[in-house]
């Protein structure tokens, strides 16, 4: 059995920089037409010169591929700054100081007169907004407790696209049907996993994200909203390279490591739940409709035949490592 | 400022065998007077002769200390057996089936039928009973999913004493108050921690253990019960040793190392929160009374002094490794 997937699109991606962006770019190169670009560098991605620097560093490390870029939210950015880069900028995302990765410049107030300047000017430019939404609060509750916000942004700018980033809760699944201007990204971890895979026998670091995998009842809300090819989510990996030294020690950070396995995996867990002919809805149509973007054209075949995961890529240990999936890409 | 603890019990020890055993024993047997031996063993102790011959080892690697042998519960003791191995048994411990650390041999089925005929052995012989109350689903409910066994035993052998061990839950301290003969253990960690500190941030794995930390209205329960030396709940660290390789890996093994540092971050927390003054009850008064059994006296003076915490006793790193506490023990 043959799936073609059409210009498949990843719409939340960490490349990291340097050597780590050599080692791993392929790994979504490989499969993906385009996929937005997280900018939680060191340092972040704030002006048109690291926007362009970043851009190129991607361009010269993968082929086929469309890096789409975004720069990293602050509070002041003005109009005449946010058109002088418009061109080169496909959103732009707004993390909670210190919240994951790589966020410690992040907003640390959520009232709409501090978010104000820099929203207004994304609206009227028509820049989509992607949130890592959690609050500082517990673990297990910071998505819940963010939803408010997303409320409060959704309703106070009705005509800002708003992108509901890496999904984990029934909460959230429920907010993005309430307003029009809602979206979402799932990644391929929270579709499979709950924190019982993480910490529920061994500890394992290479499924520990941000945020965590949450309860039975969340993932299965992901799911079906994923699985019904519902329009307004897109697939989104989050996938997230760290080297091995820093999953396998005290002190693990938060990623999960997906590009190489993502399109495998996911046409293994649509399959499983019969939902093979939602696929291409979730990996690109639904993506290129919220975003407005046309990625060049690429067709991707995947066929059910084992796919032995190796246990690195480029040095990372991908989800899935050393297991076998149900589906292979024809390469 | 000086606090004298008189013959301190820790009423929940891993001390595992050979040389983890000889490297660890005396981080316990420097500050306690004698501790309740966990038998999940490889292989776990289940006879007479497993059983006095894990106390040898115990005794030959420690002095002044007084190990209470447990046995590792299986359906078929009989009345003579536990008879024959009475005067050297202090508790006999339960385990589900492959629910932590060396317990795949425990027990897979909670029916009172099955479980009656040691049960009733061990209640007309006055056998105390402690139980690893954790069910097989999700990891954040297993606990409280697991409080109708709980009902159930207290209800059925009224005479039967129960100790909850490690409890980490509101649940578990509200079902504990319902039933005259439950009683319970906490450790020193949950009365720290919550998910937060093992997840929240990086991932830690020196904090994982089962069960694992819960939510922050769950530790102010036990906290609640601790502090106010509520005459039901003694101490027991669950101190479970586990090689440095084995916790800083991928897979890392459940347990937290608080033997070396648990009376003075006991001091400190119960100093922190106005409760200095019932730390003797949760710390042996308490002990003593629910199991009976006369430690030989002990005294260990603490003082109010910075403890600065190794990175590892015996080559193992335990809770709050390289930080400072409040109090030192007096040596």
């Amino acid at each position: 059995m043959q799936l073609q997937l059409h210009t498949p699109l990843d719409m939340h991606l960490h490349l990291r920089q340097g050597e780590m962006l050599q080692n791993i770019a392929k790994c979504s190169s490989d499969f993906f037409s385009g996929a937005i670009i997280m900018p939680n560098t060191v340092p972040p991605v704030t002006t048109k010169e690291q926007l362009l620097g970043y851009k190129r560093e991607i361009l010269n490390n993968t082929s086929g591929f469309t890096p789409y870029m975004t720069l990293f939210f602050k509070n002041d950015y003005d109009k005449t700054f946010l058109q002088s880069v418009r061109d080169e900028l496909t959103a732009i995302k707004l993390y909670p100081a210190g919240i994951t990765t790589n966020s410690e410049g992040g907003v640390s107030g959520f009232g709409i007169e501090e978010l104000e300047p820099t929203l207004q000017a994304m609206s009227e430019l028509g820049i989509p907004l992607c949130i890592h939404g959690e609050s500082d609060g517990f673990v297990m509750d910071r998505e819940a407790e963010f939803m408010p916000i997303y409320e409060s942004i959704a309703k106070n700018f009705p005509d800002l696209t708003i992108i509901m980033e890496h999904i984990t809760t029934k909460a959230a699944v429920e907010t993005l049907q309430k307003y029009d201007n809602l979206f979402a990204t799932i990644t391929l971890h929270h579709l499979y996993i709950t924190l019982d895979d993480v910490a529920g026998g061994m500890l394992q670091p290479h499924l520990f994200c941000k945020p965590i995998a949450k309860r039975p009842e969340d993932k299965a809300a992901l799911q079906s909203v994923a699985f019904s090819g519902h329009e307004k989510v897109m697939f989104g990996s989050d996938s997230a390279p760290h080297p091995r030294d820093k999953k396998e020690s005290c002190g693990c950070a938060a990623g999960v490591f997906t590009a190489p396995v993502a399109l495998p995996a996911l046409a293994q867990i649509f399959e499983q739940n019969g939902a093979l002919d939602k696929l291409q809805a979730f990996i690109g149509d639904n993506a290129r409709r919220i975003y407005g973007v046309q990625a060049p054209e690429k067709t991707v075949t995947l066929e059910k035949k084992p796919f032995e995961v190796a246990q690195t890529y480029g040095g990372v240990v991908p989800m899935f490592a050393g297991q076998t999936l149900e589906w292979s890409v024809v390469q």
